[in-house]
C-alpha cells in the first residue's frame, strides 16, 4: 500500500544518513553510503535502494565492516592511484579518491583507481556517472560472491561480477551501462522460488552441474554467465583484473571471508579506469563527444533503448514528484531510525 | 584435397611475406602482416589465416591502403601513446609501438596505445598475446563495418566490433579471449547461404528489422549483438572508445570511406590498454599471477574450457607437424607469388 505523501530524494537521503550515523558509521561515510542508496531508490533501482539498508546494518552488526574506517589515499604520482577503504564501505573510499583520479586522467589521458579492502554493495553506475560528470569515460568492475559457474562448468566459482561503463554527453544524461555478467541477478531466482515458478532454461545448473529450471535446485547449484562462453570470458576477466591483479579477494575468497555465507554483503576490492576523451582525440581534430552523439542519436532513431534510459526517466519523475514508498518501507525506516541495530533482532 | 607435404609455420610466413613484398608493401610491413596471417593459419584460425591474403591484395589494388606507409609514433610522455599508421596496415604500427607501450605500462601501471588511420583486418589476440609475453594484461578493441543492429534496433549501425583480453600466465599459454560482439561472424551467415541452410533464430534481422532465419534476408538486413542488450551495450562501448574517443572512424564511416562496400577490409583506428599486474598488486603483498592461476586452474578443474585452448592445441600441433594446406590453397599461394596483384584479375 503506497503512503499518502511522497518523500523527496534529499529527505530520503537525510533519513538514511541518520540511520547509518546512529549505527556508528562515521559521518562522511554515512553520507556517502546514504547517497548511493537514496540514488538507487530515486532511480527506481529497487535492488540498490533502501532495501540495502538492512543488509548494511547486518554487516555492521556482524562486525564484518569497519564503520569508522577512514579511507587512505596512496599516490605514487603514477597513473595508478590507490585508496585503502580499511575494511569500510567502498563508497566513501571512491568519493575520497575521485578528484585525484579525475585530475590524473586529465593529465595522463588514462588513469586507474584501485579500491582496496572494502565492503562493496552498491551499483557501479553511481561511480561511472560521477566520472561522466567530470567529463571522463570510465570502466568499473569488481568481483562479488562465488555463485556463477564458468560456461561449461558445474559449480560456483565466479561472482555475478558487475561490469560498468560511462561516457559523457552534452545536454543529456551520460551513456551508462552497468550489468551483472550472470544471466540474471541472484534475487531473480529467489523471487521465482518464492512465487513457486520455474526459472527459464539457461539461467542455472543444479549442484551436479545439470541444467535446471527448478529455482531451489538453482540456488543450491550455480547461476550461469550471460551470453554463453563470451559472457563467461568477460566474468573471468573481471575476476582477474579486479581480484587477482589487485591482490584483493576473488569471489571465492569473498565467500570464505564471510564464513561461507552469502547472507552478508561481500568484501573485496574494485577497479575503476578513467579515460579523458579530449586527450585521446586531441590530435585527430575531431570532437569525441560530438562523434559519440552521432552514434547514440542513431541508436535512438532506430527505436532502440539506450541502457539506463528507464533509470533516468524514473529519476526525472522522482525529482519532480518525490519518491513514493510503501507503508512497510516507511515503517522499516522508522524502526531503524529509532532503534538502530537493535531493530535487526526482530 | 590435402597436399602431400605439410609446410612449417616459418616457411609459410616467408611465402606470405614474399607475396606482400612483391605487391609493393614495404619489407617491415610485409613481415608484420605475414606474421599475423601465418599465425592465424598455424592456430587453425582459418578466418584469419591465408584466406586473408587475397583480401589484403584487393585493398592494395583498390588503392585503399598505403603499402609503403611508415608508422610514426607520437609520445608526449603521458600514459597515452599514439602511432599513426598513415593509412597502412595496423600490424606494423602495433609492432612499432609495442616496446614503448610496454615500457610506459610498467612505469605508470597503466598505459594506452592509440593506433590511427589503419587498415585493420587481423585478429586482436595477436596483440594481447604479445603483451602477455611482456608480462602485461591488456584489453584491445576496434570498430569494423556497420553490419550489426543495436538490440531493439533494425538496421546496421555497429560493427562486429571485436573485444579482446590477455592475461599472462607462468609456464602456460596466456589467458586470452578475442571475440566479435555480434552473435556470429558475418562469414557464418554467408556459409549458411551457400549451403542453402536457414540460420538459427536470434542471429539477424531482415531489412525491415524483423527476426529472420533466411541467410539471404539476414545479409541484406543486420546481424544482432551477442547476449542481447548486454552485448549490444559492449559493442556500443567499443564504438565509443575506439571510434569516437580516438577521433577515428566509427563502423558506419568505415563503410562510407570504402565507397559503401564491405567487400574490402575496413579502415579505422584501434585502442589497446596495457596494465602491469605487478604494479597493481605491489602494495597487497600477493603475487597477481599466482592468484590468477588459482582461478584459471579451478575453471579447468570443472572441465570447462578456457578461451583459446583449441587455438593453442592447434599451434602445438602445427609447430610439431607443420601446417597442412589444401591443393587449392597452395595453388593460390603459387599464383600470388608469381603473378602478384595481376592474379586478382582472374
Amino acid at each position: 500500500m503506497p503512503a499518502a505523501h511522497p518523500i523527496s530524494p534529499e529527505a530520503l537521503l537525510a533519513r538514511v544518513e541518520t540511520i547509518f550515523t546512529k549505527a556508528g558509521v562515521r559521518p562522511e561515510s554515512a553520507r556517502a553510503v546514504a547517497a548511493v542508496i537514496a540514488a538507487g531508490e530515486r532511480d527506481n533501482c529497487k535492488s540498490h535502494g533502501i532495501y540495502r539498508v538492512e543488509g548494511c546494518l547486518r554487516v555492521i552488526a556482524a562486525g564484518k565492516v569497519a564503520p569508522d574506517a577512514v579511507p587512505r589515499i596512496h599516490d605514487a604520482g603514477t597513473s595508478v592511484i590507490e585508496v585503502d577503504a580499511g575494511g569500510g564501505f567502498s563508497n566513501p573510499a571512491f568519493d575520497a579518491a575521485r578528484p585525484l583520479l579525475a585530475e590524473r586522467a586529465r593529465a595522463q589521458g588514462i588513469a586507474a583507481l584501485v579500491i582496496r579492502d572494502c565492503l562493496h554493495f552498491s551499483a557501479l553506475w553511481h561511480d561511472v556517472e560521477a566520472l561522466a560528470q567530470d567529463g571522463l569515460a570510465s570502466l568499473s568492475m569488481c568481483p562479488s560472491y562465488a555463485s556463477v559457474a564458468p560456461a561449461g562448468g558445474s559449480a560456483p566459482l565466479l561472482g555475478t561480477n558487475p561490469f560498468a561503463f560511462g561516457w559523457p554527453r552534452q545536454g543529456a544524461q551520460p551513456y551508462v551501462f552497468d550489468f551483472a555478467t550472470s544471466v540474471v541477478a541472484r534475487g531473480e531466482i529467489e523471487l521465482h522460488r518464492r512465487a513457486g515458478k520455474p526459472i527459464p532454461e539457461g539461467w542455472a545448473v543444479d549442484s551436479a552441474g545439470r541444467p535446471t529450471t527448478d529455482p531451489e535446485a538453482a540456488l543450491s547449484g550455480a547461476m550461469l554467465p550471460f551470453g554463453g562462453h563470451k559472457g563467461s570470458a568477460i566474468s573471468t576477466m573481471v575476476e582477474l583484473l579486479s581480484g587477482a591483479m589487485l591482490g584483493e579477494f576473488m569471489s571465492k575468497e569473498a565467500v570464505e571471508f564471510m564464513g561461507g555465507t552469502t547472507s552478508l554483503l561481500p568484501r573485496h576490492g574494485a577497479l575503476v579506469i578513467a579515460l579523458d576523451p579530449q586527450r585521446f582525440a586531441a590530435r585527430s581534430g575531431r570532437d569525441p563527444i560530438a562523434e559519440g552523439e552521432r552514434l547514440l542519436t542513431a541508436i535512438g532513431a532506430q527505436g532502440a533503448r539506450l541502457p539506463s534510459e528507464r533509470r533516468f526517466a524514473a529519476r526525472a519523475k522522482a525529482l519532480a514528484d518525490g519518491i513514493t514508498l510503501s507503508e512497510a518501507e516507511l515503517a522499516q525506516l522508522d524502526r531503524f531510525e529509532t532503534m538502530g541495530l537493535a531493530a535487526l533482532e526482530g
